[in-house]
């Protein structure tokens, strides 16, 4: 977002803030303590938004790793749905805390060719929001996953959706990055194949399983 | 733990390997996909228990970071709790999952100091083990914080529990090496005052939201 604010606004890197976190907005709105980071290139914006918005009730770091703070809160949803299909098609609290884990390891490794730090996708726009995205009965893209699991069809459960699960798009978007960076993002591509090329969710865990065993170097 | 049967028992550090990450027993005895990660100082033995144990439905990953593997096991107990009084205290999603990803940086911070590698912590052993511990029902840790942020008085919950909740006895561990390590841990530190000090999980909740400002900076 941030690099479309740029192209398009032509503003400098200076105004430019991206504010990301566990931050379901019916808990913000009632004062449920929460905590966030405001991101931009330069330090001083940061710290200026953090200012800006930081009350008892909202806790809010900065940092300026703008790429990782956007990339982390984009490149989960795929995470979310995967999620979603672990808990559709009834594989158990493990299954779905080792896909979250794994495929955290691999969105910061994908994350950190296209130039953020390894760091920001351990922090609040990046684990924390997962947690908040993959436990929630909210998540449309965590959701969507889980219809999938079920055993229905992108198409159908789309046409029924008012909102936008943007995860979908950002799956396509990962797949094609990959020819750029070729990167290893085992549980992302399973995911493309569930949703696009209609890959049991089954055999998409059991491929996983059974890849060539590995050395845990989480990056 | 590794430590203590190399002092006891003596034999040499190829010899000793430990296997964590998240795995309820009962999931891995139904077969649920379950993935977890063998620590053994030597990367030989770490693989060689990796290749003992490892099944289509149990995927094992290989470190030669024991020392990380065996502190997230153990410290993430105390984030249990954390997460736990949360619960109880009435707090929402965004409370629990920012606690989570902040004590997660502490207890990193303070096992690095301690010898660990930074990355473990994001693995199955740190973060994989922390995502099913605070979000089961099951868990001892989770739900002795759950009682004391419904007000509930240690002495009493422990008094009817059969089990052992091992996060109470790290939290007052975390709490003496701080006086070696002086690593920050102000979220163990606010849990060790609401189990040891009856303070009020509002109070600390609300202290550790109104501290100072912070670059996100999570390590």
């Amino acid at each position: 977002m941030s690099e479309l604010i740029k192209e398009i606004t032509g503003v400098s890197w200076s105004q430019i803030a991206t504010l990301s976190g566990p931050s379901h907005a019916e808990e913000v709105s009632r004062d449920v303590a929460t905590a966030v980071v405001a991101g931009s290139r330069h330090l001083s914006t940061a710290r200026e938004v953090r200012e800006i918005f930081r009350t008892d009730a909202f806790r809010v770091y900065s940092s300026t790793d703008i790429v990782g703070v956007e990339l982390g809160g984009s490149l989960k949803n795929i995470i979310a749905i995967a999620a979603g299909i672990a808990d559709g098609a009834g594989f158990g609290d493990n299954t779905k805390a080792a896909l979250m884990t794994r495929a955290l390891v691999e969105i910061t490794r994908l994350g950190v060719t296209m130039g953020a730090k390894i760091q920001t996708f351990s922090g609040l726009s990046g684990m924390g929001d997962l947690i908040v995205t993959c436990m929630s009965r909210h998540s449309r893209n965590r959701y969507v996953g889980e219809q999938i699991g079920k055993g229905r069809r992108l198409s159908e459960i789309l046409n029924e959706m008012v909102m936008v699960a943007e995860g979908i798009k950002t799956t396509r978007s990962v797949n094609q990055l990959k020819q750029k960076y070729t990167t290893d993002t085992p549980i992302c591509d399973e995911v493309y194949r569930v949703l696009f090329e209609e890959k049991n969710p089954h055999h998409a865990v059991r491929d996983l399983m059974t890849r060539d065993p590995k050395e845990e170097t989480p990056v």
